[in-house]
């Protein structure tokens, strides 16, 4: 099992996505790494018109892909940049209309293995402690040597 | 059980979708419905650099939003444009890299009760009989009179 | 939304579940109610050589089991014994082998609405931290008035 | 990739599970290999009181174990009786109350990788057309030399 600690910082982790995922941020940036932590992780996504739907809901593929990305980074801060991790499973529940403020999701990790990482994400509207949405997600972790 | 048989075409549900989802189509047009049958749907996402990732892979969230909205147009094309259903959950598999074409989403309604709908989604890379992405999807649907 | 105190205690759960479903304990009691707490509980599979496969592991549908038991007994513990819920969902990602003891299964519930309740369960070996198994299930409740 | 053609036959693979894993067979023998084909496999489970609930339905766990064999019969058919393979996933939707008879369960397999297989799995009343449970689950497989 790779370490419990994390091996990348906030600072380098945000500067990993900028360079290696920008497409992200196309259209202004609303995706930020706010905290890592042992086996866990946090990111925002700002609130945007670009993710809104009639009425005033948070679209269910942007909590999508904050779920996604925020697994994605608490696998990287505790294995580092060069891992060409994959998503290969992603399950969701959508349980309440967010507010119209930012989402907080945080990550917290399950296993951390040599070839399978997995973890569960809650997602949160600023100041509620309401999930909107539980997702549960599995990676696959390339060998290395 | 509402009809097994769809009471909306192909054309009333690109026209409903764009009416009441315009920001689907933000930055050009990609989600198509190519067909409707009797408890099941077509659509397709056409290839387009906003969903490309590095290595020419398609983002995993637009196949996401796809095999949402796939599902979402087989229950609309049963109970009608009226209802307002709602994503309740969704579980995926990714199974293999897409190639660079149009993608293809096929769903199967399993089940259109009174309170909920379930139905399975495979995404395919046009031409290929390969299923690149597997979901799984249940919206709530409201009571109607 | 029902209440977010238990309405039962854990002896009226235990005695609801020895009445309604006595076949669980077919064999011998294994399954046993051990908390209740607001939208949560903890259930209890003692180690017993039916549940134990090749290897000493604990069979995955035991586990399934306790997972669908534990979420089952926490909506129950929430909205009285009269209602008839029944599971539509459940998701598991099996994440370690268990150890050679008793299993202990807390559910928290992440939603608890007027006609779905959604919750997820954690198992672990008694007295590890690790999470052996993951679970996140949906339940319908049918109207009441 | 593993072949695309079984290489064990029914008859082996039921002589497998009963040299193995004889605990399933436990109280009597209920669950049968029908079939094995291309990339698919067929179970039965026979209609027996120990997994019937009150009001006449067939237990969440018993479709879940059924799911979960049908599942491993068919990934073993591809690779061979000498593999390890592990459960790493399960998702299930709980569509239909069963009916009181035999139920069958077909599983597609939908990936045969090096790492991971994975596979839907529909499960009927025998007679029925209507899809009782439907499931998708990933076995992790280990290194083959």
């Amino acid at each position: 099992m790779a370490s419990h600690h994390p091996i990348m910082t906030r600072d380098e982790l945000a500067a990993f996505l900028d360079r290696e995922f920008p497409q992200i941020h196309m259209g202004g940036q609303t995706y930020f790494v706010d905290e890592v932590r042992p086996l866990s992780a946090r990111m925002r996504m700002a609130y945007h018109e670009r993710h809104i739907r009639p009425g005033g809901t948070i679209s269910g593929p942007a909590m999508m892909a904050l779920a996604d990305l925020a697994l994605y980074v608490a696998i990287l801060a505790h294995i580092g940049p060069v891992a060409l991790a994959v998503t290969t499973s992603l399950n969701f529940n959508f349980l309440r209309k967010p507010e119209q403020r930012d989402l907080i999701a945080d990550c917290r990790l399950l296993k951390l293995g040599k070839r399978l990482a997995v973890g569960d994400v809650s997602i949160y509207s600023e100041g509620s402690p309401e999930v909107v949405c539980h997702a549960t997600g599995t990676y696959s972790i390339p060998d290395r040597r």
